[in-house]
């Protein structure tokens, strides 16, 4: 059976990313393509990546006619996206790929988004998106709110461990490096090529970055106590791409244990063998997330390392995957292709 | 229907790539994997991004049992492909991608390689694989020479004006941007990220590149004269992707309209608007060739512009989409998806 | 004895560079620094890497005073640029990096730049700053215009041949390939890392970039008639360099003969020996030119390639050369710093 | 007064960027360049961007007649460092690049690297060369042992602050990102552009890396106590630069004011504002280093990031640092240098 789908924000890289994937899936259409100041124009005009493929003129939110659409992607701005998903129909099965619906208390939106929440009644109907923790309540939901990339690579990091009780809750450090996707296709003096290329700094420091709110919010949730984790992202010279380095306290092969046994049956984590560690060429382009475990020389340490592309497994890809379980499809539907290496 | 296929040599990249477009083909099973220096690892071991994938242990070519093998890829080097393929079955179905069957004359494959031809009876028996161009003769062949990807970019963009007699046959140069891939995953000083990185040079200048036997050959060929052409290529930071840059005489409109003709119905080549070209970027990854045509200030010259991916379309895919059709399956399984853009 | 000089549009790329560059100089000192947008920042703000320099505060360009300031640099956008030189005091010293002053022809200024020319009066005054071949002028010159780094590249490739004679003058062309630091630091979406990492394209198709009213101005003033070159550019993936890869008709021996004695004096241009050609990698960082000539294996074909950095010899390393001469300095204070390589 | 030096290992990375310092130096001449298999070869043929300077064809170090050489910089492998100083004169002025005379333990130094030392009688007499901290005795010393590049940039991130106690001495982490360059210009698979472009993964996982020597003997020695920290270094896709980030426990406002005072003097290490912190773009080709620390919103918790780049402070800039003190010069002497940018 066929479902008919719409994106909304098409002329972003997560939106590219969609049109990609499901080009690809037995069962999806893309139905409506929507860019608001790039409407009218054909989606070979703004991603010439995408010129074989028969797709629908981009066009105005207001312009769709969401009658027989099954389910909708929002890749829009974080704040808009709240805007427009509180006018769609109320029946519309959605999945936000924006900031807007991660955070369940709106006091917390606030505090790291600086805004109101504009849908507050709609804050405490999403579900969080990260497929594989909370797998049935997505395939119940209408709406369902992607994670941040970096917060999804740092929750496959922790959240069997602090589930476990296995690593200090106290003393967690990610220390993230990301590639410039992340950043989306905004202009800005920090994403130029001749900016970027060739060097590398930590920004957000301090533990400031907005991801952290994802953080707090799951990973005290799993602990049935307040965690607060240091997390550092780094900007790299690469497209594609997120790495975390998680620094924890608590018995290796336990940790590693602990993973083997909650990533058992999931198609798209990896565990590494005990002691090796991944790297973002492997996942590249791919909906997988590879991860290691590695004892430190200090007792008591260990050093987890997960790897995954932010577009796909951290954003696209796992819209798709949560949308095939609204849809009532096989979940890795459309997303079993290999990484792209070299 | 399944067909059973080997590749030998997928210790390399275009084994790698073989690899990765086969995982996702609706009616290819992978039978074996040789790697001469490698047999016993894991193909995870050599290429962790195929991780995810069931695949047999590398191993010794004489250790493959070819009875049950439908289709067989050679991705060796060059010499060592003739040795091998000249010890395999006589029936069993070959696609080359070395450069060992791409001359049909002894004396020009000496000339370009520097070696005589230890299977000089296969020569003649081989097929070019360059698909659009011998697509009748591929179905019906045993044996298909895949073309250097060099090669192949140089003809999509000049077969269809040499053919037409729309161009001076006398003033043809062919300036090549290439990526890096294209030299395989060998351990040369000029291929290490510290020599290639953010700088560029030509290399083989004054038309001595190795793929020029190929121009000769075809171009003289269905000109029925010689036409020797001017290529310069040159070595860029970046992984994959072929720009050529193509400087010919003749009416840029009869240019473009000849081409319209000769493409209307490829589902790998693509056509730009007139006047616009393409970029290496919006073919990543994929199988699809991008062309396109402007007219210079100087009247009567035409530039021509042709980008592909070197390892898909250049080498790997198009040994694929050349198996589809000797195995008599659909020409496009498997090659259908989308680059990887950004 | 010691200069003081003014930098005018300082937060640029260019004059960075400049500062870099003088801050070696043994008798030019840095007296005043303006960016009118970010006026009351200090350098180490704009240009982090510039933090050890002890440097006057960015200002506006209207609260310098240029009494006691000897030759004045101006790295502003064209347009602007003519708007502010003719307003500088009249005995002021000027190098302008600009395109502004480049064009002698007010009809081929607005031919190429698409506006009337604001100071026509000063376009006669202005003296052509390839230093090489201007070198007398610019000693007694009081405006000097710096050219465009793709024109530079291309003349210091052809003007010797031209002026000697030895290669057709009506089938030359040049295939350029430019890093992105050539375009500025300025907002546009191709010129993110994310659109022009790891690919490659033409761009200004069909000689139509501006810089080839240079070309043709001063191919066809040493030739004595009009000379119209084909001139195409790629954007590459690397912050700086540029390649010219020059297709002419003539006898290789013979041009690289007129090379050597043109340039056998010169101590910036580097003429490598027959048959080898150069890598942008050599030249980065520095205001050497790498000049080679190889001879196609059509006769009466060669092949000349020229390696420069945009922004030290294509741009502020030729404007320092220039102010050198206009000072009374030795033409090379300042610009004898190696190349860096990796 | 101009001093005679000889470069040993003069065909790797680090011997040409000692000629590349060297080169702008008012008061060194370069007398002597070694490389044993490429002996015979000029340094142009070797490492073309040094083609403009006039230096010694490169021989063997059999063929050095050192009478007339002052000092003797060593940029040999480590284990054939050891046996070739062993055999210098013994009034020599030698800095080493290896890491032979680092490890002032015997047994720390075969723990570490695998062999026995065979100039043991030399290791004591060896001074640890990171300048800043050791001056005094390098301006007395025979022979200095440069430091490893990461290990000298983890130490100006942490000396000052293990000396003055300001930070818990047990919970030090340093996670790494370095380029590649510091791996030196060998043919190894994981150097390779294809491999390493667009990509990153740590290494050397669990705290094994060699110059964990160095930290444990230094860090214990100032600390009175024996220190261990926690070390993961990454590879990056570029090819100079080092960004350490270090997580410690301790008062964020202490620490700041602990290197304000350490470094108040020092000409080559720059501390940013309290809450900035440093990128290696800034710093590339240059021997500065710059050091941020900022305040995790954690109480109690510090980040310190320190950038430079390891060819140049890292490693050849130190090194000439260094002679420029044992031979009584200016310490900053062709030193000053701004960084590249872009």
């Amino acid at each position: 059976m066929t479902h008919k789908v719409a994106i909304l924000g098409a002329s972003g890289y997560t939106g590219a990313e969609l049109v990609r994937l499901i080009a690809q899936h037995p069962s999806l259409t893309i139905a409506a393509l929507s860019a608001e100041r790039k409407a009218g124009l054909a989606m070979a005009d703004v991603f010439p990546h995408l010129r074989h493929l028969d797709l629908p003129t981009l066009c105005k939110i207001g312009e769709i006619d969401f009658t027989d659409i099954d389910l909708c992607f929002c890749a829009l701005p974080h704040k808009t996206s709240q805007e427009v998903i509180a006018a769609l129909p109320a029946d519309l099965k959605i999945v936000d790929l924006s900031a807007d619906f991660r955070l369940r208390d709106p006091a917390e939106y606030e505090k790291w988004y600086g805004n109101a929440h504009s849908a507050v009644h709609m804050q405490g109907e999403a579900v969080y998106g990260l497929t594989e923790f909370y797998r049935e309540e997505i395939k119940a939901a209408r709406l369902v709110a992607g994670t941040g990339c970096n917060a999804a690579t740092g929750q496959f990091a922790l959240r069997p461990l602090i589930s476990a009780g296995v690593i200090d809750l106290d003393d967690i450090i990610l220390d993230l490096k990301c590639a410039v996707s992340g950043a989306g296709r905004s202009l800005k003096e920090n994403l130029l090529h001749a900016e970027l290329s060739e060097g590398y700094h930590a920004y957000a420091l301090g533990s400031t970055h907005r991801h952290l709110g994802e953080f707090d919010q799951e990973f005290s949730k799993i602990a049935g106590r307040p965690v607060k984790v240091q997390f550092t992202p780094h900007l790299l010279p690469a497209n594609r791409g997120i790495l975390a380095t998680v620094y924890v306290k608590g018995d290796a092969q336990t940790i590693y244990d602990t993973f083997a046994k909650a990533y058992a049956d999931e198609p798209f984590i990896a565990l590494l063998p005990f002691g090796e560690a991944p790297s973002t060429h492997h996942v590249r382009g791919s909906n997988f997330c590879h991860i290691g475990v590695v004892q430190d020389r200090l007792d008591g340490r260990a050093i987890v390392v997960a790897a995954l592309d932010n577009l796909t497994k951290g954003s696209s890809g796992q819209a798709l995957q949560n949308a095939n379980l609204m849809l009532g499809e096989d979940e890795t539907a459309g997303l079993m292709m290999a990484p792209l290496f070299p």
